[in-house]
């Protein structure tokens, strides 16, 4: 099984974080493939950084199709271009978001979400009401500049743990999610400190998406997600013209 | 007061029919500005079509800027890339969902809104949830394409006419929404046939995007829709790469 | 374009502030007729003030029907009978809170409504959730009696900014929502001081009741507004009885 | 104890029934002191109709304080006037719809109100979801006018028979809540019939009020419900100005 | 009329307690029947209690059919077994979270419940989500076994009071609900404190059961607690197995 | 890794089904053990079956902790005493609805479970609610015995076709979740027929156990989960009383 994760901002050490995270917890015969976007953000905080993010990570998706893979991970806990990834694919595709949820919902009944920046809160907040965890997760903002996590010495672990002690007192928080691809690799210590779940969306993507590829299930093409019509693209993006048939 | 009117996909006739909408409904003192996408799809079906306009989008607000514009509207009923406008520019953006529906909202308790493939439904559907309206709205398809509303002869509003009468009869509809900026030469026509409000989104949109300037009210910036943070932007995108400080 | 505001208490220098705050806002061609209604509180704070000013609303738009108006606004944040006057009217109502968390939601993802008195707070916390903003708005009291917004020794304003102040820091509100009609005059210096939009809703419904006539539209008759039936009203309300046909 | 229902419409024949369903349930030591108002609409159908009956609602409960009663019931299953009742009373008030939504919430965990026209059915269903049963409760119009149902060769029973078959076969209901208080007596025969719970709003009601008089509970004063603080009313509706000091 | 209550605990001096409040409020013409489980936990603290005390629950219900019973009531707040309990018994059956909180909601319109163990918290805040109060009800724990509720000098009732003023100044809460049968003889006493409404669940529930029983419904047989289906049960539990035919 | 997939009803044939289930997805190194409870119905069907089978899910649970066992299944659609198992074990507890509609959250936007009786719909209906799927997913019932899925010539099969048509064509489903373990063998067949993903909640389980495990997460035992507290457990159930210390 080969699962492609694409980082869909243009900084190599965060594919390099994610691309560990995932090979430390695939199966024995799974193969993770890690690419990086080579258009749009170093990285994506906020809407504007969100949506030109997604040409680029689009673009990983198509070139690698000759190459193969059974399934796809977008690796920004934004769920970047999720919708369009699933609508592109003819195989799974998921977000580390969707993933992490989904996978603290059956450890705990009520858990945390610790993001980066103030302007990231609101968006992962849309995405896990959407999700149908609004009535279940809370998300927090602890004030981290996405790179500076790539920087030991920027106290952003620092700021990231006073977060979660916070959700752990105020919030009753049963469980942590780790709301950012660039803290993947804290979430076994934060878990030995704090004794409670800790999910990291890498890690949570990498078996879900085993599991879809091994259970022989992949997104519907009926509906919502069907198949991209085949239609012209004009310009710098007529590159992106579909040019099969619609499912 | 100049009002930019961007169609996100690339066929300059749907600009046109919905530049015509907004001078029809535009104030005195209101200049209409309509732009066409010059990259990206010449219809948006579905999230992949949709998230590859945002660019195109992007570009025409960025480069309409040293003109100067007062606000502006994306003119798909998809909402496509609103997020993402709202954080770039200083000036508020409409989208035509989120106007059309809040425009319903204040002259009727249920309402339809009716669009064109299934392959939307469900894509509004969640729209129509995110902006509050989910258990006053109903969203149907009526099994269009697009470009079959630019098209006199293609059978298309019978089809837009069935799925009305359908609403009236078995949703209880006291208003009818239009779901796709190609339907906007058609509100006036089937308000008079169905004697409901009829609700086109391009003409909403003008009409709020005259509101917030005429109240010197633009997009927060504080949170969410804060200005793109400086950073680098890697290969075909470079040149989205925000150059002034955030907010 | 002649729009009417009643306001439905009878404190005549509140009425004269809404109308200049209208009229501040009012486009070239908008005429705003103002009315104090008649009979009921000298303020609303409550249900029960709020039920008997509906009396004296309605008598405002009924008898200024022989001179004409195009749209009707009725100022006060609580909504006070707006359903009532909706289904009374053929021309399109609006009301002061619906009309100030839409305007917010084209401009904000998160915000907060700041009102007088506790026992608003949650009558407007009721209306914020039926409109479909209840996960997108607090709402908070600021401990200030209406009349005291009247009286500029009061100390209110000192109050109110106090709350707002607490609403960015502790909600994180990307835009406040003035929730009293005694607040009008205030939005655009507290925009000034605290960066973030601050939307009065007096002003936010011109803009409605504008834009609903230039569209044509108005308040549907199918359904929940239809006209009211011909029938009897008793005793001291025998005026009211409708003399027209059902719609 | 005394339990005050109160008919907000202004048909005495319908208030006889009201009355006689509620002795007819009343617990021995319960007097039932029935009420018509004076001033207002002969029968309520609509917003239009609700609100200008809450002037004689206020009345009857006003005047009648000084015989004394522990309780109220406010004899319309649109809830007319019911916080502005709490608001004024001292004793609890209940409401038809909430008593017989609460009710049903016992018996069953899927539900159907039959109510009248089609103008009550949204705003039966907005009360029913500000209850907190939206999810459990559907709401049907069954197409008849209130005081057909005053008119034993109206047909108006067959109309009810008809839509509550519906509500059984289409809506999965496991009970039924009869959505007008001129319903009150169809309701054991329809049980009967049916052989599922048929909830009446009056029968409901008058249980509630017993409960509450006889556990010493009444409406809270703290918040949304308190007092109406002492102020000035004008015109023909001076004679509601508030007497106490605010609780 | 014979009320059942059952202690799903085995701890009988909680029994006798409930049966106390319940006698002190009942009807004239009311006889109250309690029952300790003879099987299962000395508490109720969490999901794994909840589940082993329910064949005890059922048992008391069962083997007190030949004596009979009009009613039931589950004397658990965490109204443990009451959908079971409904599905097996022809006669209402009530539990005191569902009970209490309805009776909450005719008093005030945000309120407050105050449990003991956290483990409980989010148990009980799934209930008044089921129960459709999500949005007017806060759940709080105040750190108390519930067997310390059994003992005056620990200390206990300090610290419900404790939490009880927290609700009051920082939730806004309206109504105070007890969310443990053990707390059933402090409901007076605080209302006398606070002077808000103080709901007993125990309380509650009589006078819903008796409400009930006086309205000749019961529990509706059609849909989800039709009775059980006759089959066969195996082991330990054959006992349970349903002897009469399905509803 | 071991897996212990439990069936909570007593019926052998279903265990069995199950457990080819669960081994026909697991990984290389996954070991299923299979157990059928030895005390309770030989079916679940409604709530009063459901609580009468967790003793013997517990049962099971506890006797086969020495054997020793990395993650358990409740192999009920029921998701039978799951949350009492999560508070149990100290291993992750997987339930078969929980999921199922997780994975069918990664496949498709809008989906129907499909299950057996109308007194299973409403309960299954709730779980997908608990679960944050209420707008994203309806709960169909094909009026099957659950034993009639043991016989092939039961006709069952055909009744589920045909309700799994229903739901493609009126609901607009972009997947199937099969709604009952005991179809858990037809899941890959009608995938094939339909051509829209189809989800069986014991091969869903399984992977999301394998997940868990890989990932060293197991439920929290902070707060709604915590271990049982020690106490004495009375009578027939004295063997459950917890000897540990709690979490």
């Amino acid at each position: 099984m080969r699962i492609l994760i694409v980082n869909p901002n243009t900084t190599a050490s965060m594919t390099e974080k994610a691309a560990a995270a995932a090979r430390a917890v695939a199966a024995a015969g799974t193969e993770i493939i890690a690419a990086t976007s080579r258009m749009g953000p170093v990285s994506i905080e906020g809407h504007y950084d969100g949506a030109l993010a997604i040409p680029g990570l689009l673009t990983e998706l198509k070139e690698r199709q000759e190459a193969g893979y059974d399934a796809a991970i977008v690796a920004c806990f934004d769920d970047t271009g999720l919708d369009a990834a699933r609508t592109f694919a003819d195989v799974p595709v998921l977000g580390l978001c969707e993933s992490a949820v989904a996978t603290a919902g059956f450890l705990a009944q009520r858990f945390t979400v610790v993001t980066t920046l103030e302007r990231s809160r609101v968006l992962i907040d849309n995405l896990v009401r959407r999700y149908g965890m609004g009535s279940r997760a809370k998300v927090r903002a602890s004030d981290i500049p996405v790179l500076e996590l790539e920087d030991a010495a920027s106290g952003a672990i620092d700021k990231l743990k006073a977060e979660i002690e916070r959700a752990l007192s105020e919030d009753g928080a049963e469980a942590i999610v780790l709301g950012c691809a660039g803290m993947t690799d804290l979430a076994r210590e934060l878990q030995d400190v704090y004794r409670v779940p800790v999910i990291d969306g890498v890690a949570a993507a990498v078996k879900q998406a085993e599991a879809l590829v091994s259970l022989g299930l992949s997104t519907s093409k009926r509906g919502s997600y069907a198949s991209p019509l085949p239609k012209h693209f004009m310009g710098a993006m007529s590159g992106f013209a579909p040019i099969r048939a619609a499912g």
